[in-house]
């Protein structure tokens, strides 16, 4: 057990703060499942967004304040909703409301997916990544599902199975893994895969519509498209039935390209 | 020059189509800097943001509808205001205005810096990390002044300097430079450097403050601190008067932590 691990030399168990977050707001089952699925494994607090922020990737609120109010979602579990980013979340959790660094940042559970390409673009990866920033060892989960009654049966056995493996050892301070979770029945899931990012992305089609006086708007539509044929891919593993884990950085340096770049160009 | 390597099989040249786009909104000064600075190397069209976007990050809008609207910006360059976000901008551009990939694809001249942990919260740089998952190679150029009265001159010129260098020859499809430029005159600039992405991060602290009605609200404000010390940074190239490029990436993977994380957690 990972609290056992965290005596202090004195002997008393303290046990490890793990901060809760999300893109699909504070009320999404996602989180709620999430929050279950661990709380006996630490202090759980949770702050997460007032409203869906789904595809908000690392924005941060700079032209306007934020607000935080305490609301009540599990018995025994502080909880509080943030009017930003889930970025801001792990911001302000930190300076506002745990007044310190958590031993752990979990993210989701993500109703949708958030394999390939969608980590960079989807709220609940960055808020895991912006923990990892902050010397904070994190997870972000997705379940397949975007449906709000999905089954989180199996996504909630190896989102704890994972947790309480990363607690029940020094982690990584920039660990910052991106678990997906296959959406089938838990009999059925073959276990966790450690994989790299598969190359995919969406083909954009802007849905083009009139408003009622006559000018256009346009609504954000496209069909994902998988490019990458790689048997090593969170996308095979996740077709496959695994669990897949993507450990994630935020330094974005393109090391192959540096060198390739500096003895094309001379500038 | 640029344009004569664009030449058709048949002998007509056809000038490059630059997107050029930004996060501070159509109506700041850097965005027009840009284009007046490359617009006689192809064929420029601008769409860019309605409004400041600073800080948006990969963001792009799922729960709500698009516009998009001519401006009138500089002669003989089509421009567009769009209602979104940097990243939407980008996808628009390619669907809904051009209907085809651009040759390459500008964003900025931000006003301030974009260098080391900035690449992953600013709007200008995602604008350009969508363009290179579109494959369009692209550049992000921020100047170290975030003054609205900022001197552009030696960031135009070191601009100009590199959309010619790349425009010349076939360029990587996923090339993406984060391109800092110091707030020097020109005369001091002491060339360009190819860096990778500085290790640095803000330290948060959030500005607390009651309002009218007597309840808190706070304000994101934070220290940059660099804790790198290498040489080969972005960070020290700007601190030495360097202009920094840095290929960037959006393979988000961490292919060391990947083997290391296999060997470590028996799942």
């Amino acid at each position: 057990m990972s609290t056992e691990k965290k005596s202090t030399k004195r002997g008393r168990k303290e046990p490890p703060v793990i901060l809760i977050t999300n893109d699909d707001s504070v009320t999404a089952p996602g989180i709620r499942h999430l929050a279950e699925a661990v709380k006996d494994l630490g202090k759980v607090v949770i702050v997460a967004p007032d409203k869906p922020q789904s595809g908000m990737g690392h924005a941060i609120t700079i032209g306007s304040p934020l607000r935080l109010h305490p609301v009540k979602l599990i018995d025994g579990v502080e909880a509080w909703s943030c009017s930003g980013t889930p970025v801001d979340c792990v911001k302000m959790a930190v300076d506002k409301v745990l007044h310190r660094k958590p031993d752990i940042c979990l993210s989701g559970i993500n109703h949708g997916a958030n394999h390939s390409i969608n980590v960079i673009y989807s709220g609940t990866m960055s808020a895991a990544i912006e923990a990892s920033i902050e010397n904070i060892p994190s997870i972000g989960f997705s379940l397949l599902d975007l449906s709000l009654e999905a089954d989180f049966t199996g996504a909630r056995t190896y989102a704890r199975k994972i947790v309480e493996s990363i607690l029940a050892r020094k982690a990584d301070k920039h660990l910052c893994l991106n678990v997906n979770i296959p959406a089938v029945d838990e009999s059925l899931i073959r276990g966790i895969r450690v994989c790299r990012q598969a190359y995919a992305k969406y083909e954009e089609d802007f849905n083009e519509r009139l408003d009622p006086g006559g000018k256009k708007y346009y609504w954000l539509t496209g069909k994902f498209v998988n490019f990458d044929k790689g048997r090593d891919t969170d996308v095979w593993a996740l077709q496959h039935n695994f669990v897949s884990v993507v450990p994630v950085q935020f330094d974005l340096t393109n090391h192959a390209m540096m060198e390739r770049i500096g003895k094309t160009y001379k500038w």
